[in-house]
């Protein structure tokens, strides 16, 4: 047998075979990573290189043709005449004959890097936990009886160099005598860890799919993706439907203490919401929930707890010790999920108390852990989780910021949907504001069609800011008395509020006003979030944070600029502070898809410290100081603050 | 500290330790097994201990009670003042103080050896697959917020030295806080296989229950067994309620084909009376079948099959391929089997096409595989099994004998119960029978109550023998024209039979008579076996077997004698003839008792060589050769069976 040469590009791996073997075989013997969901059977045709012209010269090749066995029908078909004459190949189906040398395309690679869209670019590698493998068997006959499961597991072994012992899932093991005949033994197999086989298909199935779903107290958001490619396919988002037990996690945990199959009820609606949002995705994408074949859900620590079914009357109370933090793979069947019955659900670690998994998936999505910068990283639900640290020493804590921050518990707070207001200025001089509304292009004008409906969140944020810097609330947030705008007055109770939209400008034909409450709501809210990062610079030992991250949906509309003048967190250069969407849901999504994030989860949860605010001794007097505008060490207005500023303008 | 001298007896483990260590601790490092189901927390005690005497005057100790710490309120409680006096101690509470000889009792040995009751004795160590472990926690406090299954895998790994990963099965979680919590974080957990925590009992359970059931086509046998001592404490049979869907497994596979849901309910009715044994078993024992935590299944191929709901239509036609063969572990409640919702329900390996688990467990029980002496086991069920082999190789064969020998497809078959005529000898002169019942002492004499209602297997193999012998049958199985005997005579479609009890005396009021068809199902049922066996020897390359073994509930009552006579095996010496009652069931709870035996079992499945019958070439030239009484190549009657013969009836 002859030896030659094969170089692959670009990675330039190489090495010296014996002919006939293909370049596909001779890729992985030179650690030149090709894709191929089929394991080379030539049926799926992803493995298709490019046989490269001009570079052998030196060897003294005249045809590259001449070097690789003809083109094969499977090729021809799968190619196509012109990409065969543009001598692209599938590396499964070409057998060496002489020294070659052969590009990669992008599109062929294994491990490919995949950038997810929300929020903010990450870049990561594709390596899911359930793997498809395909297996073409010899069938059975009186000379060889072996089982059809000794069967697949002989294939796996010499095909993929399976070595461990794969167990089988019960419900894989009812069919499947059956599949494998009806598909001429010829089945996709569904691999969970490289330990069990989930689902058994039959031929050839390309794709592979999974879910990621962030389960937030309010909201739920799920994500369809393609775990061979990375690729989000679909998205869905709804209500948590235990709302109507209970506004925030500390209700929903007296909800369930204080009601017979109170647990029971929140539990159902919580499986039936996830099973929900599994069957919207799959029918945007045009499958059937049983080809979901991976799971991976977050949440904060009472919401992984009430999915679970378990108590959560310990974790609510001091000292607030979990059943368990690591995290857990149960059978999906097991908890009543809607996706292939063989299939684990994947829960993520929990950080401490009500520090919960979501936290977790945002530290994997943000990898403070491999920062030199100190981040602070402020994750603003219905329950505010904050993360300070680098790659040495990273601490956490959970403060109950209420729902204030997302425009419940506000007299015309709305969450960000259409007809919200949701950016504010005042004119220091009239005390007038402009004002943005969602779903419409730029700042309200007088005569542009009244849409205004109610405030949300950002935009609370922005009133009390501008409130302030304009004198028309002191920094204990009470409204000053002497201010001469018709705009603040007093209600018919009395109390004072300031006129953000007067009747004529919304569709709810009524004033949209903030009331006194409404700023004493979110004065407690920042509060509890500055505190808590307070503690965690001190444990820490740092002074400010290099850097300031958002997370959540809400963290994404937030003005970073009035959340500085209010004092919800440390100072730090506006430029160094960034919203990032649902980080939650990145995270989720990156431990969906990668193995090594899954992993990495685990460690970063048991890395963190958790501070438990409400054991400091001095936290009452702490927060009762954080209540002012701005924090009384705010620095602002600055000369840094100021040149910030008007860098931003410009971007507005 | 000081060194001290302790010394183990009856096993002589010796040792120096310092100081205060407790003899358990001791007695752990030095090997020396003492038994400790509440890991030495002085709550269960089993650990009971007797100081020696005398044997310390060589090292010059004058009382031995100065050498170890004084009794504990514990060890009073558990011992009484009056096994304190007689120098009994519990190892977990008594410290050394000095040199020190203490003897272990047989029954605070761990891994005592047990004998099982069932058919013969059979010696193993216990080491079932699921193990208690007690634990005493610390309660979590704000400075100790560590998950309630943190404290469990820290104490695991403290007390008990677990080094791996623990999982937790899901149906544990559900209630895992509340249990610790309310049982003052005092729990027992189960695990399995050393792998998982399958389920949480508040305080110390000191006993843990497993059941073995032997799912034959005909009778299920199910043993209630004690995991933690081996006692078996209740045993229960039914018949197996799919006798209504077809008599054997061939008529169940064409049932499930023929019929839709006809697996469904197959599986179903399997599936209901397994339930309604574990309920009987539980309620005998005074237990609740949620105590039971281990359950070991047996049973032929089809069984299996259909119990798994797995279509057995392709185990059912060449070439006989299973789903799986291999010993396999799924979840209780995946199959809807009632036990601790946690636990695993264990199929034991099969070893090929019809040769089924229940084939396995005999061979644990029967440890061929461990013998110089080449053994042939004959397993008469519905279906019969036959292995042939040695310490060497073993061959095995599956036969369709049909339930002939079981008494069914007999006119006056029935099953070995109350009424059954068991033993017929026929005097060679007058041709008249002697006959014992099922139900009374003794040979049924003229003038006793008349009982007989039927014949059962046992008995219809002795007629066919003593007919034969008497000259009333000739070796082709047909009655002779010429007998004298009124008892030989022709029925009114002129068809002959042989009258073996008159009308007068069954309590049937009809004469119980063998008809020529009932001799042909016999012939067809030890033609079967005996070509079986034929070819396991020719595989072997053996003339004959040096010892047979009948295992099976039927094989228990079986005339040794009368079975060799009609040629139902190879000649062998009928004193190396045993029959060893329910091996199957044995062998199941062996496999529930012993993880080694578990083991065992999967190796010898993939040692076993397969022979099928049907594919020989020369089957049916053979079978019909074999349906000859006796078999041609019988030396009987041999000098070595007259001697037998002889020596044998004294025993009768």
């Amino acid at each position: 047998m002859m030896k030659c040469t094969v170089i692959f590009q670009p990675s330039g791996r190489r090495g010296i075979v014996d002919t006939e073997m293909t370049l596909l075989a001779a890729a992985r013997e030179f650690g030149a990573d090709i894709e191929s969901p089929c394991g080379g059977a030539g049926i799926c045709g992803k493995c298709k290189v490019r046989v490269e012209e001009g570079s052998f010269q030196r060897l003294g090749i005249e045809s590259k043709t001449d070097h690789l066995s003809p083109a094969t029908e499977e090729e021809i078909e799968k190619l196509g005449e012109k990409e065969i004459s543009k001598n692209y190949r599938l590396a499964c189906c070409a057998a060496i004959k002489g020294d070659v040398m052969v590009y990669v395309p992008e599109e062929s690679r294994a491990g490919k890097q995949i950038i997810l869209e929300t929020g903010r670019e990450r870049e990561f590698f594709i390596d899911p936990v359930v793997k498809n493998y395909y297996l073409e068997m010899c069938p059975a006959t009186l000379k060889d009886q072996r089982d059809d499961f000794r069967r697949i597991k002989d294939m796996l072994e010499q095909k993929y160099g399976f070595q461990r012992d794969i167990i089988l899932d019960y419900p894989v093991v009812k069919d499947l005598s059956g599949i494998i005949r009806r598909s001429g033994w010829k089945v996709t197999v569904s691999i969970w860890n490289e330990k069990e086989i989930i689902k058994v298909s039959p031929g050839f199935a390309e794709n592979i799919w999974g879910v990621a779903i962030d389960v937030g107290s309010t909201t739920l958001a799920a994500y369809l993706c393609n775990l061979r490619t990375g690729e989000t396919v679909a998205k869905k988002s709804m209500m948590n439907p235990q709302i109507v037990y209970g506004e925030d996690i500390l209700s929903r945990i007296t909800y369930s203490i204080m009601n017979e199959e109170g647990l029971a009820k929140l539990h159902r609606a919580i499986v039936e919401a996830i099973n929900s949002l599994l069957e919207a995705l799959a029918g945007e994408a045009g499958l059937v929930t049983a080809e979901i074949v991976d799971l991976v859900l977050v949440g904060n620590t009472v919401m992984h707890h009430i999915m679970l079914s378990i108590d959560p009357q310990y974790v609510g109370r001091s000292p607030f010790a979990p059943a368990f933090k690591g995290g857990m793979n149960f059978k999906a069947r097991d908890l009543g999920l809607k996706i292939n019955s063989g299939s684990y659900v994947h829960w993520l670690p929990l950080e401490a108390g009500f520090v919960g998994a979501d936290n977790v998936a945002v530290l994997i999505a943000e990898e403070p852990y491999r920062q030199d910068e100190k981040m602070l990283i402020v994750d603003i639900g219905t329950n505010g989780e904050i993360v300070f640290g680098d790659r040495e020493k990273l601490f956490s804590t959970s403060c109950a910021t209420g729902p204030a921050l997302e425009g419940a518990q506000i007299k015309y707070g709305m969450r960000a949907a259409f007809g919200a207001i949701e950016k504010v200025i005042i004119d220091p001089e009239t005390k007038d504001p402009r004002i943005k509304i969602i779903g419409r292009e730029g700042w309200f004008k007088k005569g542009d069609e009244p849409l205004a409906k109610g405030i949300c969140g950002s935009a609370i944020i922005d009133v009390c800011a501008e409130l302030f810097k304009t004198g028309i609330i002191d920094s204990t947030g009470r409204f000053n008395q002497q201010s001469a705008s018709p705009r603040v007055r007093r209600d018919a109770d009395g109390k004072m509020e300031y006129v953000l939209c007067y009747a004529e400008d919304t569709s709810i034909g009524k004033d949209i006003v903030i009331t006194q409450e409404d700023i004493r709501a979110i004065q407690l809210a920042k509060a509890a979030l500055y505190c808590g990062a307070e503690y965690l610079l001190e444990k820490f030992g740092a002074t400010s944070p290099d850097r300031i991250v958002f997370a959540g949906a809400f963290g994404s509309y937030i003005n970073k600029e009035s959340a500085m003048v209010i004092g919800m967190v440390p100072d730090c250069s506006l430029k160094k502070v960034q919203a990032v969407g649902n980080a939650a849901g990145d995270g989720a999504k990156l431990a969906l898809l990668s193995m090594k994030k899954r992993r990495e989860a685990e460690g970063v949860a048991q890395k963190v410290g958790f501070v438990e605010m409400a054991s400091e001794p001095d936290f009452q007097i702490r927060f009762a100081e954080a209540l002012a505008f701005p924090h009384k060490k705010h620095k602002f207005p600055s000369v840094d603050y100021l040149l910030d500023r008007a860098g931003e303008k410009d971007g507005d």
